[in-house]
Formats: structure tokens, sequence, C-alpha cells
């Protein structure tokens, strides 16, 4: 396949390839959720499940210009029991996606991590990555960790690049190039990530973790501008070319897009990755569009 | 005095100040660094001090078009002599700010930092503050720190806050608007920021911390972007109008105003705090207006 390097591009992608995604959503009694499903199933790629209150959910479709009557909806008022059957769902082969709409993330997280019905498997380690589209980079940019694991130890930093390439892989990526975040390149106790860092450089050596070009520490120069990488003379197989960035810690992820979103012109699809099936929460404060490509994103990796 | 609100604007108002800086440059022997003193000087607010090896530094200028006659050099080619000799005019009140030129940043530093003639005084915290200026903000944007504190703990957090609100008030501004940055404006104990932060905004609120208007944590969107702060209905007095970001380690500050470099258009103006006079040190990453910048900014704090 050909890479991908928008997310328009993935959406074409999605179009073309003919798949059709059932998305089991918890609560989906507001406008933008409903308005982002609402594309994806005209696009052809999403037959959503809307569950929730079933009046407040007719009445979202209507405000959008929707018809009730060709969505399924399933009428649970209580959103514990909405969420619960959403996961069920999904869990028993009903639904490929778990999607969240007007409740609480930590309500909507309980019943994703619940031990005995819940979509975690034991010991997994769950984590968010997310594809950032740039006006000024001529590719997308997989970014993890930006939403869940506030300070990854050794395991989760694996499971984030393990995640991340398996993403790229989706998007016709075959070797990603990788880069291991920090404030700079020189290896330095002072720093904690750096003892993780070069562990996972020797362990992609060993063939302990799937095939990529990984390298680090890097700063965001060394990792995405070739120019740095000359004027700095750093040998790095990265080259300025990143696909994707792993961070050290929830704050400098969760930063880096957020400036970029709001001084950068970036676009993002985001997702959990390490349930069962993929899982789209999104913030209230993500763009239309954005909500849109997370549900896109949801249906390519299902 | 009426507020700065761009880099080039903290320029005008230095030359129309008509300050005059001396500038002590250890190892002047680069282009870069000449180029970016010689429009300094041009300019009428600089009086650079050069010293190096005076070959080095008279090829230097003239590849640069400039007269070597018309500047001050001093002849000690030894780098580590060279270092001690410009930290040594600064201590004496012979220059009003220190600048490192073709010299590792490690030989530069234990000059400044020399217990006994170095420029940082006893128990003093030093830091970075960077002044950002970005296309789709209307204001500069002050970040610390990004390039010398790893993991600041709650005294150097407290300095960094009081060293970026002595900045922001040489811009003219009277009561800044300082964000104290987390991944999210959640109070949670699993971000070891929240309890330097929260300690931090009662300070102020007690008279401990000179005054400023601070809130934190906050995320990047709650601190610059006041369609976000509605959204979520956050109430918070910075109101997505940040004049200051302090952020809780190295490594987030630095991809943040590095990612925003790259992809944002940003141009920044740096200097270390903390020392009895500013000190500029500049990376050969960064570009020659940049490098210009620091050199007018050093001659503002002095």
């Amino acid at each position: 396949m050909n890479t991908i390097t928008s997310l328009d591009q993935m959406v074409q992608h999605l179009c073309n390839s003919g798949v059709n995604r059932r998305i089991a959503v918890a609560v989906a009694e507001d406008e933008n959720t409903i308005s982002a499903l609402i594309e994806a199933k005209e696009k052809g790629f999403a037959s959503p499940i809307l569950i929730g209150n079933k009046n407040k959910i007719e009445e979202a479709l209507i405000l959008e210009n929707a018809k009730p009557e060709s969505f399924h909806i399933i009428d649970i008022p209580d959103h514990t029991l909405a969420a619960k059957e959403a996961v069920r769902m999904v869990r028993n082969d009903e639904a490929d996606v778990l999607m969240k709409g007007l409740i609480g993330t930590d309500k909507f997280l309980r019943a994703v991590l619940d031990k005995e019905e819940g979509l975690l498997p034991p010991k997994a380690v769950m984590t968010y990555v997310c594809a950032l589209e740039l006006p000024k980079y001529d590719k997308l940019l997989f970014v993890s960790d930006t939403a869940v694991i506030p300070y990854p130890d050794l395991k989760q930093k694996i499971a984030m690049v393990n995640y991340t390439v398996q993403m790229t892989k989706k998007f016709g990526i075959e070797n990603p190039k990788v880069a291991l975040i920090g404030a700079s390149e020189k290896v330095n106790d002072s720093f904690h990530y750096c003892t993780d860092y070069t562990q996972i450089c020797k362990m992609v050596d060993r063939g302990q973790i799937p095939k990529c070009t990984i390298d680090g520490p890097l700063d965001v120069f060394l990792a995405c501008d070739k120019e740095s990488v000359k004027i700095k003379g750093v040998p790095t197989p990265i080259n300025g070319e990143a696909d994707a960035l792993i961070f050290p810690s929830l704050e400098s992820a969760n930063s880096f897009y957020k400036g970029l979103m709001l001084f950068g012109g970036g676009e993002l699809a985001g997702l959990i990755q390490g349930t069962i099936k993929p899982v789209v929460v999104m913030s209230r404060s993500e763009s239309q569009k954005s909500k849109f490509y997370c549900v896109a994103l949801s249906c390519l990796m299902a």
C-alpha cells in the first residue's frame, strides 16, 4: 500500500477499502459526538450504535439534520449502565470500536478498566497515541503518550513504542523512524529517561522489540529537522525525519501537541491503545474536524 | 511605558532608550556570534569586548564585512582563560553582560559557576527564561525553564516565577499572567508538580512572591486559548491570555518551544537568570535572528 501522509488520505484510504466498523457509543447525547458519527456513517466506513437517553439522542440527531430512524439507538438513560452496555457489546463482538460520548471520563474509563467485564487484558498497558498533521511537516507525526500515563516506566515506554509502531504500519510505514524525545541528545543521568531509552535502543538491536529505526535521547530539533542534524553533526538514523515521537512524560507530550494545535495549525487523530479493541475518548475542547478524524482512525485500527 | 509585544519592538525600545551595554564575549571566534554582535553594535545598544584568539577574531570580523580596528579585542587564545577573563570583567563591572562564543558550554559554565570567582551568588538558583514570539499569539510568551534545570523543585520553581516576572516587567507588563503548566487543570497527586503549584499559588496570595496573576495547574489550551476556557468552563484568572508559562520539567519546556520554533514559525530571545549580570548562551542550531534577539534581550535586562 502507499504510505498515508495526511489525515484526509487516511479517510480516503478507509473509504476505498470498503470497511464498515460498528461503533458502540456510550451516552451519545451531544452534538459534537453525533456530528462526527454522522459524517463517518455518510462516508460509509462506520455504523454507529448510539446508547443513552433515546429522546436526547434523537434530539441531537435532528439538530444535526439526520434522521433518527436510520440510526441504531439503544435506550439506556443511566450513564454507568450505558457505558457498561457499550463495553459489553465490544467484548462480545457485537461492536468493533468503543467511543465515549457525553459521560465523565472517569465513569467511562471505569467501565473500560473493569477487571471482569472491561476491555483491558490482564497486565496490558493502556496508553494513548495520536497522529498529528502539521502544515510544516511533510508527513504525519505520531506522538505518545499525550493523554494517559503520567510518568511511563520502562515497561510502559516499551508498550508505547510497540503500539505506535503498530499504528504506523496501518499507515503503510514499513520501517518507521521512532525518536525517543528528551531535552538534549546527550546521555546524562540527571535525566531519568536516559536509562530507559538506552535499554530500549539495545532491545531493538537484539530483536526484543518489533523492527523499527529507533534512537534516543534526541531533542525535537534532531528528531524533526534535517538542518539541525547537519549543524549539530549528531549521527542519528532518525536524521530529522521522525515518523513517531515517544515522550518521557505526559506533561511533555501533552504540552507539545497542544502548542502545535494552537500555534502550528495542527490537526490530529488520537486513540487509546492496549485495549482489545480501539477506544475513542475525545476532549470537549478538541475541534470538530479532529473528532471526525479520531472516529476514522479507530475504524482503521479496528 | 508601552507594553512590548514583539521582539522587534524590544529592539526598537532599546534603540530609543539610548542604553549601551558592554558585552564581554568568551571565545568570540565564530561568525554566528560575531554577526549578532556587529548588528547590536550598529544599532547602538551594545559595545562588544571580544576575547579569544586575536587572529581568528579578526578573520571572523572581516568575513562579516566589519573593521577589526573598530572593535575592542583582547588576545587570550586559551578557552578556559578567555572565559575566566570575561567572567572577571563582568564581576568587576568592566562589562554589563557575559556571552558565550565558540567554547564548550560545560567549560563556559564552569567559569560562570566558580564559587570564588564566578557570577552566581551563594544559594542562588540559575535558570533560563525565553521570550517566544509566535505569529498566532498576539503578544510575547515567556517560557521557563527551557535549558538549565532538569526537574525543578519547589524552591527552583519559585525562582523561575520570580525571574520570569522580573523579565516581563522590563517589557512593560505590570501585572503578568503566569500559568503553571501541567497536562490538565485537575489537581491530582499522580502528577508531582501539583503540590508545588498549589503552594506557589497560595504564596502569591500571601504576598510571599511578588505580585502577579498566577494559576496552575493549567494545560496549554487553558493557558493560551480563550476559546478552550469557554468550552471547558474552567474559571481561571489567566483566561487563555498567559504572558508566561512555567513548566514542570526541562523535557516539557524544551520540547514545547522547539516544536513551536520548527512548526509554529516561532522566534525567540533567551537568557540565563540568577547570575549577578545577564549571561547569553546560545545553541548552534538557533537561527541568526534569534541570536541577535538574545543579545538585545541581555542588553534590556542588564
